[in-house]
């Protein structure tokens, strides 16, 4: 059974804090109408420092979209070979074993993706499979590790290696001004992220099953207007309160597989907001602590768009508490509005050939 | 074994001949040093004519990345579902027994992807798993077929849509001047394609294997440059040799699952230029007649990017002369260098249950 193994997640050296964050918003924003609920809506994300790649000042400096975008190009690829080693590293796999990459982004956009570049420079084969998916916003995390579950299902044995590589104040545009866009101002953090799906049983998520979820008629809640200064980030005001939708989906797409969404042993999901969080839990039935993983995500990077289930998961390998065949879900919430939802169960221990019988046998070729 | 069956392709209205595009290079450059040069390319290539979303005085005129994204959009929803509609048709299956969308576009950007708007307006199911690709240029085409395949291996049985939507024009730079640009001005086409992936033996090309080839180090080769004006093509001149390297890739691929690709009863490959066509011919030692469903491509519509493998195969059906069992190959080339290969045999009947004897049964159950 394909296993998810432990991710590496990197965030940047800039960071910027709540109070920063705060006083940036009066300090631009003094006049606008809506001030004091942009700061109430900040304050209430508990998103007590962000990272960034650059430094503040020059963050609020929009050098235009084709400067932006050789930062982006610039950041990630001094940032991503270390994550990919340090996952790679994690799996018990060197470069060559990998036959597939996934590498999702949604913060800058290259063509052709930056996979080639990481076969050229990171020592993968030339034959490795690459599935670049820059669409899919938050979703994107869920999905890549649900696509990196398809490809181990069609090719058994198969390892994939997935990235997500999100700059998100590289998405920063000075001039929209509506709340949403000064809470998202406010919310989203930088982070690079990779973890290795192996084809066999290690040690991490085992996965037994995936399913993709659309919320119908949403498509244009979470979205890019794409203009000549780059991605305008739209965010519906109906967004915070698509958990009561998406929790049903959840129990569906457990229930396909015989498993109760609302009694499992961890959750890993994206946490865009707090009130995804606060809402997935009263609609669930679950108790809050069930999500600490992914609200301590949300509460030291922000939202890092398609690394937070990677760095939630970290934080669940990091507590080291999680008994073995414990079930479990991971989810992405992203644009469409669409749901990636993974089901699987935690193995403590890699399923290597038994070591007592081989020895038993060794020893007794060499008596 | 899945089948990859017939495709629908259409081409917008708007025609301009070779002998337009000369004029026009003329007209447009007349002061530029290397004209002679660029009216020979042009001439070489042998396009007899392209199809464009938009009259060519629109096309010519750039109004700024937001508006030309906007005709991206406003053109794909209108031309998007027809072909959809046919391809599923042609396969014998309605919207809602399709269980992923693979969609694959580079000449237009959005998020999320069409995919959230086509399950919600063309009756798909809300749990179709989305594959959108938009940074694999060309190759996308090959990437969408391996991609629906490999699905089809994962789950056995289920059945995926392909689209690819293509308008070239839309990524028009007045402002490129070099060789390399004026060439791709006389090259390109637009056109939107689709076809399904059933996940039983069906008519059409049975997939057998799979491969994807990058030739190191030359990710810059084919690729954007992304600025405010939206996407600039860049074309390395050495691109049109690589076929001398991208040959060897498909006579490994082949070589792997036991066939010689130098041997096969039939090839629908990327005709991203006439060289490429010339070259493959040559190097795997075929006779260039075997390339002619990518030619006739090449000439009626230009390199309409990811779609043209899907056009090619779609002359492939319509000529109706190949034989049951023929072994072929599909390649998409695109930047990376990559190769996306896909190895199948022509399959001319659906492998239902045998009619004549269900016949029978049926006339001695009425007796």
């Amino acid at each position: 059974m394909p296993t998810l193994c432990r991710p590496v997640v990197a965030v940047p050296e800039y960071v910027i804090t709540l109070d920063d964050t705060l006083d940036l918003a009066r300090r631009l924003h003094g006049r606008h109408e809506q001030l004091p609920l942009v700061l109430r809506l900040i304050r209430n994300t508990h998103v007590a420092k962000r990272h960034l790649v650059q430094p503040i000042e020059d963050t609020l400096r929009h050098p235009g979209f084709e400067a932006r975008n050789a930062v982006y190009v610039r950041e990630a690829k001094a940032r991503v070979p270390e994550v990919v080693e340090r996952a790679l590293a994690h799996a018990n796999l060197t470069p060559d074993r990998v036959d597939a990459i996934v590498f999702v982004s949604c913060t800058g956009f290259t063509m052709p993706s930056l996979i080639p570049w990481m076969i050229n420079e990171l020592g993968f084969r030339s034959d490795t499979r690459q599935l670049p998916i820059a669409q899919m916003g938050c979703a994107a995390g869920g999905a890549a590790i649900n696509r990196a579950h398809d490809f181990c299902l069609a090719y058994p044995g198969a390892h994939v290696l997935i990235v997500a590589c999100e700059f998100c104040s590289l998405c920063y545009q000075p001039t929209d001004l509506d709340v949403g866009n000064l809470l998202s101002n406010g919310l989203f953090g930088d982070a690079v992220a990779a973890a290795v799906v192996r084809g066999d049983a290690s040690v991490g998520v085992r996965l037994s099953a995936n399913g993709s979820r659309l919320i119908r008629d949403t498509e244009d809640w979470i979205s890019y207007a794409v203009k000549s200064t780059g991605f305008h980030f739209r965010l519906d005001r109906r967004v915070p309160g698509t958990m009561e939708q998406l929790a049903p989906e959840l129990l569906s797409v457990a229930a396909d597989f015989g498993w109760n969404a609302s009694a499992l042993d961890f959750y890993i999901v994206h946490a865009g907001g707090p009130r995804i969080l606060d809402d997935l839990s009263h609609f669930l039935g679950v108790a809050p602590t069930m999500f600490r993983y992914s609200r301590a995500t949300l509460t030291e990077y922000g939202n890092i768009a398609s690394a937070v289930v990677l760095d939630g998961l970290r934080r669940l390998f990091d507590a080291g508490d999680t008994p073995h065949d414990a079930c479990g879900l991971i989810a992405g919430f992203g644009p469409g509005i669409t749901a990636e939802i993974t089901l699987g169960t935690w193995g403590s221990h890699a399923a290597q050939p038994e070591r007592k019988p081989t020895h038993f046998h060794n020893k007794e070729a060499l008596t």
